[in-house]
């Protein structure tokens, strides 16, 4: 089945509706651009006031053209696209570009003109891009119905862009630099094709090695993380996100209308679906270029060939803060290499060859460092010299380096004397870099990638022992309620099996006492109020209490200071529950994401998880490995994992209670909120306890 | 009295040692540079078996030479250096530049052919500069001694390396940009002229503004601070450190023999002294060009103004990652905005003028943003359009912004359709970047300079109430000694008026009763022996210890349970003292660094410290304003100025605690170590005490 978005890349024919002689028009702009690439389908212009557009004639409307078209490409005013919509659909054009502004990122009007527009091509069966964006590109099929000025070399990355400006920007970056892109897609307000839709386009497009993107919002985050799972093991999907804080996301809302979302879950849907998040436009094109040129890393073991020290310490620097190590070489490389290289050389790991070194030594060099069984990647630097043509230093690299399997980036540093050398680094498939800073980032990318690649796909389960219906009625019976306080909420996690406390409600001193007795040793208090936020602060916590007599006149104290506090709080009674034995206090909780959907946290308890904000995140369901990595991600995870003479904890128990908790979130979509603050966790196969637990209930 | 540094940049004539007609040599290089940039004194090509080199003439030795001369290039082999640095001391040359390797950095006899070179010099009274270096040059006075290819635009910023092969590599990156240098300096192995000597002349040096480093190792750090810290209150000092993390000071070491220190070191000692430490090559040129071209911003308050919305959200991103903010504009500026923009455009910050943003839309917007009382920077952001010439954007910005004392920094995005404009900017006095997120580090590095220049001078004050004498005795009497364990250190803090628990040493049980009876109340016993690291897991510390009895059988128990575990552990009493009431367990230590001397260290205590790293640092002496940015620098200050209800600790315990131990630091340099964990923190007002310390003595 053709993919339905093919006819945006690589139509049959193309009207340019609103096409102009005019070069003070965008429309010019865009067709002069769509004759000029190379595109061999036929091209229409529709204008029903010109005869002909750079040669080509003129139609009045798209049902009076006379060959096949099937997308057409709207530059006309906003107010006029439903019309012209109509029109497409009869002639049986199947695609349209919506250029014009004046939709929803206007508001009002706009609103409901851009709804209109959805509801005729569906009707027509037609799939629209934008409207508010600046066209696509396919440097295969050479269509381009943008008005950029220029275009990128032709190669394999395919670039996906909720900003349609930033486009012109970076295709005039990367001109001439023989950094080869498939395809170009401007998506505007993404009324009908999302991002996503054109991730799932790219992943089967014969073209498209790496898929990039500059995404500012998803507005279907549960749809993004299932196709993006499915791809990136197939094809790296590199992305940056705008709007990391809180200026940033305001400035998108400012823009787009769209609510950018909660940075964390973006983040934990990347980390779940494989997505490579990079943190600037450079480095968006710098990791897609090495990805698309070199192979994988198997290992993080890299070695330096240098002629120069100091940005060989630089590239250190970046390689160890990226969590890459300079290895070392085996003692018959050293020998080798000692055997031929300058006596002052270097031939432990940065191998630094000196300002003398000639374009073979490179050669010759790196052909001993890729037999190396310790490397795993190598990084060549040059620093131009005088008499050295930086050329020939590249072309000796690519000689030597023809078949390895093992991953290439060089540095050379400059700007005019090694232009040459990048096209030449760059055509021969390695990938060539300005500045030491750049390695790091760019290697960590590609390593990250390795191991996503490599990880078997790990699936949520079904957690056992819950009783949904349980907590469905619990949740009916609250009905009306904003929030949950610790007594209801107990309930609902002893229904998916979370353990609490043993304990009960009571609502007299008398009921107390009895919970007390049964319960046996010493236990604690706590005052069960919709009023009352902070147990502890209004006197409404009481600790270590032992037998009937202390449990009642505690019962009796509590109530009496907390009427005399706060009046009008409504005291329902009090939760009586075991003391609980010490242990390492964390948090486990749940937050609903308007685009993602329920947002697992994990985090060290107390205060240090708002001191260190010390927290992972990942969108539910999460798999028994999924939340291993929360724990990871931690500084608490190293505490539990028995840091400093600490005794191991029940990592397990935290595991089995973040499923529990992801299950009952996907399960009961009325819970737009759940913490468990503190989860007490004790020694491993000693489990973990539930001591206090609350939630918040949603409209839905 | 004239700078002996001047020569290296303006001399009244140079001597080019080993002059070479040759251009496969590094000395014809050399002498081609020389003659070719505008240098007007004499040049003269030494060179025995040379009648002429390009056209000069050649004399044999420097003795012939007919002319004033007082700077000499040597370019020769380097065993041929100490004659031929006689020969220069003969002839009244008063500064050297040995360009040749083969001294420290190889190691061996290259160590003492670099003494040699010094003592000669030194003997003459002349400066050297290198060995092993690529030589200076000067924009204003046009001497060039180096062999790289090139040079920058003249401007104003001067830079120091100590890395040769960098500069090139820079200056090709540099040239045609219009990013201004006065001069370069590439000093080699710092055998006479350190970096340190060139901050000093670069900040007499008129036509200097900015003085930019690359760094790997300063070997007298305490004169760098007193020389830095002068110096960057009156020009900006921008540096890159190399060898930021294990593998890039491992890196460093191998290649120039030097040991790079501790990296905390140099970040407090960077701190302290108002250098600007950046972290990448791209970044010491993005910041310095703003120090350069733009006055301080008087705060963060920042806006931005844009033709598209993608990059003004990066742009907001990399503001509010680096502490600046998008600040709201005055109803005034809005409704003056709105009367004239486009009705789409967004008038809020980001300025969104959208694409179609003429020119002097730009300098009209900007005039308006630059009145806004609320505005400190302006950002403006162009993404090049097909109808419209980044030049003149760039004309219309700068008209605009004539005059201002706000800072303005651009963002145009691309790259050849930026190329002009940015030359524009550049020589109009505005910087230019191309991306995004370059604009966030640079702006917060001129914040924290505005700030730092602001700030009064803060000096280390004499602490009252020390004895340093007493300090001496009892360091005395620990002489051979390799580590004092709480016993001794005890007296030595209180020598500085560091409280400690009340307490004293017992021998036997007896005594023990007898002082846990002269304190009063409960007690806490702990093993004084020199073999016992981990008190506590040797079962070495008993808590909360009432009356003669309980203390009498816990000396002895004690005793006895070590006796068993480790019957060859020395033991030689112990400490008895005062249980303390429980407060915020911080740590306060020192370690002494091999260049910059007593290291202090500010943290949070217990498994803590460790697990986040949350520390902080300064070198000694340490001022009480530094003390106190100290704990700000950490999560643990956050914790103590009361965070989430937690009550205000005595800051100023922990203040004075920090000087005293700076001050014993520098007044015994025997100690090599010392710390106190923990210093329990108090309520405000209520002090700190020292429950547990321990210190390691050198060899001085």
């Amino acid at each position: 089945m053709p993919n339905s978005l093919s006819p945006f890349f690589a139509p049959k024919g193309v009207a340019v509706i609103g096409a102009s002689s005019n070069p003070n028009k965008l429309s010019f702009g865009i067709f002069r651009n769509l004759t000029q690439y190379g595109y061999q389908g036929n091209i229409y212009p529709i204008n029903p006031n010109a005869k002909e557009v750079l040669g080509l004639p003129c139609y009045p409307d798209v049902s009076s053209i006379p060959g096949e078209v099937d997308l057409a490409v709207s530059a006309v005013a906003g107010s006029l696209t439903p019309d012209i919509l109509e029109a497409c659909g009869r002639r049986g054009i199947r695609a349209v570009i919506i250029i014009s502004g004046g939709f929803r990122e206007v508001g009002g009007q706009g609103v409901e003109l851009e709804q209109r527009c959805l509801e005729i091509a569906a009707r027509h069966g037609m799939r629209l891009i934008g409207p508010n964006c600046v066209g696509t590109m396919d440097l295969y099929s050479g269509l381009n119905t943008t008005f950029i000025y220029g275009v990128p070399d032709k190669g394999h990355i395919g670039f996906i862009s909720q900003s349609g400006a930033i486009c012109g920007g970076i295709v005039d970056y990367v001109r001439g630099k023989r950094v080869g892109f498939s395809n170009f897609a401007s998506l505007g307000n993404e009324a009908d094709v999302t991002e996503t839709d054109v991730i799932e386009y790219l992943a089967e497009d014969p073209n498209t090695r790496v898929i990039t993107a500059y995404v500012e919002a998803i507005r279907d985050g549960r749809r993004f993380i299932e196709v993006a799972r499915r791809v990136s093991k197939i094809k790296p999907i590199v992305l940056l996100k705008a709007g990391k804080n809180e200026d940033g996301a305001k400035a998108i809302s400012s823009h787009t209308g769209s609510i950018a979302g909660s940075i964390a879950a973006y983040q934990a849907a990347f980390a779940q679906s494989g997505v490579i998040e990079v943190s600037s436009v450079a480095e968006l094109f710098d990791v897609a270029l090495a990805l698309d040129l070199q192979p994988l890393p198997q290992g993080n073991r890299t070695v330096i060939l240098t002629n120069s020290g100091g940005p060989a310490a630089l590239t250190s620097d970046s390689l160890g803060a990226n969590g890459l190590n300079l290895t070392p070489l085996t003692d018959q490389t050293k020998a080798s290499l000692r055997a031929w290289l300058n006596p002052s050389a270097q031939v432990s790991n940065p191998v630094d060859m000196l300002g003398g070194a000639e374009p073979p030594d490179y050669g010759r060099a790196l052909g001993e460092l890729l037999k190396d069984p310790n490397v795993d990647i190598v990084v060549p630097i040059l620093v131009p010299q005088a008499l050295i043509k930086p050329t020939d230093v590249a072309a000796s690299l690519l000689e030597a380096s023809k078949g390895t399997q093992k991953p290439m980036t060089c540095c050379f540093m400059g700007d005019d004397a090694v232009k040459e050398a990048r096209n030449v680094l760059h055509s021969g498939g390695v990938p060539m870099y300005t500045f030491p800073e750049t390695i790091g980032p760019v290697l960590a990318a590609m390593r990250r990638y390795a191991l996503w690649k490599a990880k078997p796909v790990s699936m949520p389960t079904e957690q056992p022992g819950t009783a949904a219906s349980r907590a469905k009625s619990i949740l009916e019976r609250s009905q009306g309620l904003a929030a949950l306080g610790e007594r209801e909420t107990r309930p609902l996690l002893e229904a998916y099996g979370v353990q609490v406390a043993p304990g009960g409600f009571a609502r007299t001193a008398e009921e107390a006492a009895k919970i007390a007795g049964d319960l046996g040793g010493p236990v604690v208090m706590k005052i069960a109020s919709p009023d009352i936020l902070h147990k502890s602060d209004a006197g409404g916590i009481r600790l270590n209490l032992y037998g009937k007599d202390e449990v009642e006149t505690a019962f009796k104290e509590m109530v009496a200071k907390i009427r005399a506090g706060q009046p009008a709080a409504r005291l329902e009674g009090v939760l009586v529950e075991k003391m609980a034995p010490k242990g390492v206090e964390v948090i486990v909780g749940m937050r609903r994401d308007a685009s993602f959907g329920p947002l697992m946290m994990f985090g060290l308890g107390g205060i240090y998880v708002e001191l260190f904000n010390d927290v992972a995140f990942r969108i539910a369901p999460v798999s028994a490995d999924e939340a291993l990595e929360m724990i990871g991600e931690t500084r608490a995870g190293k505490l539990l994992m028995g840091f400093r003479g600490q005794p191991k904890a029940d990592i397990q128990a935290i595991v089995a209670c973040i499923q529990k908790l992801s299950q009952l979130a996907i399960e009961n979509p009325g819970i737009e909120e759940i913490e468990i603050n503190p989860l007490v966790v004790y020694p491993e196969g000693q489990g973990a306890l539930a001591l206090d637990a609350r939630a918040i209930l949603g409209g839905r």
